[in-house]
């Protein structure tokens, strides 16, 4: 039922969390982006129900993340490996593990990034390729888009009535 | 149960997912970045029942992502506000935003960002704020962290040695 729902809204996030919403399936994404492909070595590594992991493993191919692949035939044998559409979820994994690390790492990181031409942990930080600056509250700002539905356009016109109204709060009177 | 399995463990991802990993709470986080901070409109934009916005939203409050605070007395009313925690979470909705845009939107965006000094859409792309170079998994690589835990840094490890075959298998041998 409630795939149902989020499969109706129009919003880009929704429409994603419909395919990767759910902790296994990132954890399944996060283990297929360092290379493990076989049903085995998800299952060691996640410690995941086998039909658990089946599921999930259908439900990614089913949503053209991940692609079955046949290895060996007799007997048959399936491996899972990341489709181009399935690589392109590295940025929202990356960014997961950006702010996992800044607040619920209190040990130190368990996991990070290695720049391998300097060795130094990388910092993780989303920029408009346009333009090269970082994303900034003040300067970036949601929009609805030609596809929006009027859930959606009402949501962010009333964000944009916020801002404008915070704005007008904050700056000083003209003279 | 599943809550408990995840705290333990050690991936940034993980325990990050241990926090946010469900449809609603991302959902209601989005919203809360477009300003909604009253029950009743986090409601009406979800859609979601009324016992399992109060539940998401004592859990978002509870792992420090959302601030609850009166802002009536007579009668006692509370809206939801995001602490610097919940607000540190935008690059994974705009990552999330930009790969629903890129994937799962054949009618066009419904949500987009907007740069408001060129009024461009803008282009997320996630780049190692030390170099200014976008993420890649050419050159950017995982690495156990030091305080990853066995079954992490095994995970790990067998990804760095994937990798070193991998290239070992694609350079052309020595002269």
């Amino acid at each position: 039922m409630q795939r149902t729902r989020f499969d109706d809204m129009r919003c880009p996030i929704a429409r994603s969390l419909e395919r990767v919403g759910e902790w296994w399936s990132i954890l399944i994404l996060r283990d297929a982006m360092l290379g493990v492909t076989r049903f085995d070595d998800f299952q060691a590594s996640l410690g995941i129900a086998p039909n658990m992991l089946t599921r999930r493993l259908r439900a990614l191919t089913d949503s053209g993340l991940l692609e079955r692949r046949r290895y060996n035939d007799k007997p048959p044998r399936y491996e899972y490996v990341l489709t181009p559409r399935g690589r392109d979820f590295r940025p929202v994994l990356v960014a997961l593990m950006a702010w996992g690390n800044r607040h619920f790492a209190d040990e130190g990181p368990a996991m990070q990034m290695i720049d391998e031409l300097t060795g130094e942990v990388v910092e993780p930080l989303m920029v408009d390729a346009k333009t090269g600056e970082p994303i900034d509250r003040a300067r970036h700002s949601m929009h609805a888009g030609p596809a929006a539905d009027e859930r959606t356009r009402a949501r962010v016109e009333q964000y944009v009535q916020r801002r404008a109204q915070q704005r007008a709060a904050t700056e000083p009177p003209s003279q």
